[in-house]
């Protein structure tokens, strides 16, 4: 690793690149932005406080780190350039598949160049869109998948790695197509689940227009997913389709056989099965999956105005930052529980302060 | 409708028929308890302030409005005994599925007793259990099926209607059948994709360690549900088969409709799923769907420690209550925006507090 402060060029500066753009000024790097449509460039300068470069190559062209932050079609052409005007850079890019951009670039650049290629995919993002509501806070402690192609080197892979844990990630490294089998299972397939589950009751609704009156909590979890931008996910979607057609065909056998349960009154069966994803869920609910050094209170919400109000006053003025909070709805709907995510080092602090303003808290993690 | 207050009788007085009773005695309801397990109607006595019966007899002798609130498979037994034990009272229940539990009564009743079976299924209530977490506003605002047989006898219908307005719920009327069908949408539905797909997920974590830390909040989100109580489910799917058979087929035609646009590569047919899917999402999320009388506000939440805690403080001091409070994920979990619930008669306050302290809320609903 060098002692100097990274030199960092962002290639698409919209959410994702602008958000990596601040988590690495922040650390003393030097960051300049540069976006095929020059105002996002700019407003992304203003707001990253990083330079707006005039062109890909005074972009790129003396960095030590090069992020390719563009939607999934534009990732491998953007990357053999910039391996081409950044002789000395590693080149990241952050996309959501990793296999299918890898063979596009691979056909594309000379071997020595692959070489400084080190996809990466950071499992973090937002709903929204732009510079605008991009923020560092979106880097920390998320887990950030490296994928380098078995020719990459060395050095450049732990340059890389260095790096990503400076701006506050947790790398997490595996080859590309591991990293698409699990992503299929794990983001895609929950997106097509939730999707389809939409898309159904939209129709249904069409006959039945009072279906989605009756449609509470568990409903809306399930089909949050489904407002998620389609463009993008088509996208993505269609470049990991084997790895998705798999997990969907296990997930169709999933289905099928609890409908044979179902249809068959093997209630002894149904309830093996739910009682083995009842246990699995609750060990997710207790682990610090995706965020390092947090712990999880789970917090009764008593039946008096402003509860949760009092809850969240009561913690900052304790002096304790929420990671995240959850509200834990019923299988039905109805009220329930906060599930809420602070520090490591706040747990106990955050329990005495909930304890003493009349909440029960449980620390699940 | 009568003009003296009822005398309701609770059978079974878990987390739902407590709630029920607490919701009747703040409008006047002389309350009853009984449950066959006595400990339990002690406890939910207390809690409920109403008279804990000796006898499932005592309880409802003279009762003009009796709700069975147990589990699916003990309704039909204690609606023919309540039937014969209470000649004067309309008899409801509170059963996740309808036509199933019909059929078990109209088989052990005569028909007179028949005429005053009026069945229903508020769909409302909370993942905890036992009278010590029953709150009369589990009632509050939530849809109230009223599925009546077509035996049923149109005064009592009205009258049990009557009575559900008036300790706060919203009646929807539909026979039992259609009851049943739509739950098995809405609700049975993503009960079962959202178990088989945890279930699938850690069978796969069996080989694949890693898999659940790339597990953002779109999967967290989809599998929530998975956490259910399994003999509960076992016996509300077990109740409504073919209903859910029936979903499920449809619901695997739509997974196998997008595995096969995905394999294909038909980018314009995914796209246009999606986008369908999408439009119907943000259809659900702008309406009050359960909750009549409630605005919803979409409200970024800026990157700084504590504002989520400025936020319902904020809403707090301004008197606004808070009546549920999302934050909604983006598709790979990350930061949000939070979706607020609160009356509609409150939603042009709450906005005007939200801005006074530098938030940026959007009306949804």
């Amino acid at each position: 690793m060098t002692s100097t402060p990274d030199r960092v060029a962002i290639v698409g500066t919209g959410l994702i690149g602008t958000s990596i753009g601040l988590a690495a000024a922040r650390v003393g790097c030097t960051v300049a932005g540069w976006d095929a449509e020059p105002s996002i460039a700019r407003r992304a300068s203003q707001i990253g406080g990083f330079r707006a470069a005039v062109s890909m190559d005074d972009a790129v062209s003396d960095a030590d780190i090069v992020v390719v932050a563009t939607p999934i079609p534009a990732i491998a052409g953007l990357v053999a350039r910039v391996l081409e005007s950044a002789p000395g850079a590693v080149v990241t890019d952050v996309g959501s598949v990793k296999s299918h951009v890898l063979a596009d670039v691979t056909s594309a650049v000379p071997l020595a160049d692959l070489r400084r290629y080190v996809p990466g995919h950071p499992m973090g993002g937002s709903e929204r869109s732009g510079p605008e509501h991009a923020s560092a806070s979106i880097v920390d402690g998320i887990v950030w998948v490296v994928s380098p192609p078995h020719q990459a080197d060395l050095t450049r892979i732990e340059r890389l790695e260095g790096w990503i844990a400076r701006i506050g990630a947790q790398v997490v490294r595996m080859d590309p197509g591991r990293h698409d089998r699990l992503v299929a299972f794990v983001s895609h397939l929950p997106q097509v689940a939730s999707t389809a589950l939409m898309d159904l009751a939209a129709t249904e609704e069409a006959d039945e227009p009072e279906l989605l009156l009756l449609a509470a909590g568990g409903f809306r979890d399930l089909t949050r997913l489904a407002s998620s931008n389609p463009a993008l996910w088509s996208d993505i979607l269609l470049s990991n389709r084997e790895a998705i057609a798999e997990a969907l065909d296990i997930y169709a056998a999933r289905l099928q056989a609890l409908r044979r349960q179902i249809l068959e009154g093997d209630g002894v069966g149904v309830e093996t099965t739910f009682e083995r994803a009842k246990v699995a869920r609750l060990r997710l609910a207790t682990k610090a999956t995706v965020r390092a050094g947090v712990a999880v209170l789970q917090v009764p919400v008593p039946d008096r105005p402003g509860a949760l109000a009092s809850l969240t006053a009561a913690l900052g003025e304790g002096g304790v930052n929420i990671e995240d909070l959850q509200i834990v709805h019923s299988p039905e709907g109805g009220r329930g529980t906060v599930h809420l995510m602070v520090a490591t080092d706040a747990a106990g602090s955050a329990a005495t302060v909930l304890a003493a303003n009349d909440f029960d808290p449980t620390r699940l993690a």
